[in-house]
């Protein structure tokens, strides 16, 4: 049995409300494309600010997910 | 036409309830003082207990804003 | 008076619903072995994905308590 | 409207002439088979020495571009 | 004649036996996908436990390849 | 149900073969104390020279387990 | 005689053509504002990319300047 | 009651004697010119050498103070 | 005969006179409850300040010590 | 056939010009006592600041070179 | 008596078999010209592919030695 | 008039007494065979432990000298 391999790729979700929401967008989005999803962590927290106001959340994750054999 | 420069300055905001409450008071705080803020970046999230229970998140932020022409 | 000395450990806390929720439930855990609790930092953010979709959100935390004399 | 999420690649652009150059070959190079490409952010520089002499450089960058709805 | 431009993929390889046979698992199975293989860096080296033992390796790769021209 | 919470410690394994057995002899030295051990990461891999030859490995490992509810 | 204090600021330069001039552009806007500037660290390079192309660097730098006695 | 704000700036004490006074000269100099500073951080310890001698250190310090309501 | 296995906690000393106080008042405070203390590492120093001038230094440390075979 | 080793040294190049520069003339000062010089990469890019103007590019390179077997 | 004082050098070893072996292979190359070879730390692990297989391990070390009185 | 050319070395120095002090004891080692020393910094500080107190401290330094033209 062959041992099993990740691939691990760079995300970026947005979100308007929350950095949790962030999260969960990022993660829908590259299940739409990328099978065997198993885990992610954040890189980094950022976001962009207009008229003095949080505009929106800005969370870079890697995002794991096993190769087929 | 001057090409445009930035400044960034780091400010803790604070809060009981949320992670984002906490970037989100930062920023308030921030915008009273300083115009043209653009962009925001987490540095460090922390916090102090206070009998046993979370007392209050403690999220540090780089905070850019354009400088004027 | 001797000066006061802390320890710090790091403990993992995990949640479904959001990274909040799981800083909150490993300060609670570790509240009921360590007294002193005073502060905390996060050290990492990250979770597992189950089906496509975030199944549980998994913060580690430095948790800090201050020794007895 | 959904929210936006980014993808980020790494990739290395190579320059015997400058730095620069390194950063704009990477950046036309990724820009034949990725649409909406967004920023870049350079992780390290770095290069070849031959006979003495700088052979060319090495620049490593992460870009981010935009993922289609 | 175009300057060479390279990709970075991040892998993680598995193996139960030791670090070095986790990183050949890794390379091995980014090579049936992937021409033009160049170099690797460790990222990271970790693994899973289970009834009080190492159950596997899991080493974290970058792999650099060369962009056809 | 409560929420799974964990434990980090830091651990030092030494041998003067191979780091794969000082990480396999941090491993079951903890286990003999410690319960529910889940996973580890390496943190650092440094060693001792004596007389000009590697005397032994020193991997550092940061060990996770489960806690009891 | 006091012993000489520094203070240090983070500025962000940009240009469409160098690096190089990125840097110059944020050290000349930050001596029309402050005196004794009298060195510079880069923190960070990056930048923004528009139509396939790179449309302008931004490069972070520190610079410290003298406090008056 | 608006949560507390804090405000991080980066000064750089010096001094012939000791890393410690070095320390203590960057935050009586910034007592000065701000008030309700709160902690400081230790970011980097260097200095000069002249004549094959320390000639003085130089500790970059990050001060955080409380914003006025 | 088993190899030598260590483990490593963090510990923060305090002291209002100097950072070498704080290191020392930490082993100190250590070498009560935890025997083979071996070596130390400064992982942090900081401090509080009040009324403009530094109250104590805090130096996060970390502690290695042998465990029993 | 004996295995191939290098040694890496720490070498700062300055310019008054450019970065790019500053890396040459490390390279080429390097180039004159070591044989085999075969990679370098970037550590830190500094400078001097002089008359509210960039007075010199200070780059800290690391710089690899084969040893003799 | 005079306080001990040591130096560290920069060593990348090679090997095609193992990242254990890269490492005695740099240590013993060390030895040959230096000596009081006292410990080590490895700094980066990385390699070349050819063919589309490892061709070798190339592993960067921090090797220290006492220098005479 | 060629351009300045500086190396970096590292050196540990050891001191029962303090930091201060086995950050001078390298220094003053460093300039019985370096000549034109220019500046240090700290790399990483630690020390040896015996009987519970606090045997030496070690203080991991780079140095700096300009080569000469």
């Amino acid at each position: 049995m062959p041992h099993r391999v990740y691939k691990v790729v760079e995300i970026v979700g947005t979100s308007p409300n929350s950095t949790d929401e962030a999260i969960r967008n990022a993660i829908e989005k590259a299940s739409k494309t990328l099978s065997h999803l198993d885990w992610f962590e954040v890189v980094e927290t950022r976001g962009q600010i207009a008229d003095g106001k949080l505009a929106h959340f800005q969370v870079v994750l890697k995002v794991g997910f096993r190769l087929e054999d």
